[in-house]
């Protein structure tokens, strides 16, 4: 999934001012190593049987991986950090048709977390090896969860 | 899903000291409306035929759900605003097994986050109808995207 973090509006698309605080706040709890740098080159969506992928989870919380083995497949969540967060009419590049955001998968939107499930290839010292991600090379982990179809 | 914001801890628990500091601030939405308002009778999972729900959404973020209704599969993101955020393994009452929190989807985790795939039954006045949620009344939105199974 690309970002668009730049602040030019397409036709069709439009902002609203952003609330003036936030309501809560995300720890960052480890970073997603992928071999995608630039967006222009990120997959629009991941596929389980694309390339491997690392999570590496901060020291912190590697506890909490604990049984996550066990499941062949996990949800992850995490921070599109480089999106725009004021549109809610966008007109992706893709389709050229103008959508509300919450109808599009998009990173942009009012609070920029992407869910993928990803299937998992093994766990080694805190780093999960997984497949099926999207995301730039260096995004914020913010959860992970054993994933129920 | 219940939640488990007293500070006991039972065994085989572990809990980290949280970071000093947000990373990200998360806005609040809107709000979800369910029968439950206690958690000892909220259902530890939802289900696609359970009974109907409200998610109102804030008057800012409405025109974001254009063809939103195009859609009859919803996956939807709250705020479990009541959990800890600092048990690393956790010991759920109903099994009594000590797992890490990522190998499980409770409440209790470091970014309080619930995803859930709704059925969508309509949706009026910035007001999705939906079935298949499992939060208490009152929990808050945070984000609405379209089910790609």
């Amino acid at each position: 999934m690309s970002g668009d973090d730049d602040d030019a509006v397409r036709d069709g698309e439009v902002a609203v001012s952003l609330p003036s605080a936030a309501d809560a706040g995300v720890y960052f709890i480890g970073v997603i190593r992928t071999p995608w740098t630039e967006r222009g080159v990120c997959p629009k969506r991941g596929s389980l049987d694309g390339p491997l992928c690392r999570i590496v989870v901060d020291e912190r919380w590697r506890a909490a991986l604990t049984d996550l083995g066990d499941h062949p497949l996990v949800q992850v969540l995490y921070w599109m950090h480089r999106a725009r967060r004021d549109l809610v009419l966008q007109t992706p590049h893709r389709t050229g048709k103008t959508t509300g955001s919450f109808a599009l998968r998009s990173p942009v939107r009012p609070n920029p977390i992407a869910s993928s499930v990803v299937a998992l290839a093994g766990i080694e010292d805190g780093t999960l090896l997984v497949r099926g991600l999207d995301c730039l090379d260096g995004t914020p982990l913010i959860d992970l969860k054993p994933h129920r179809p």
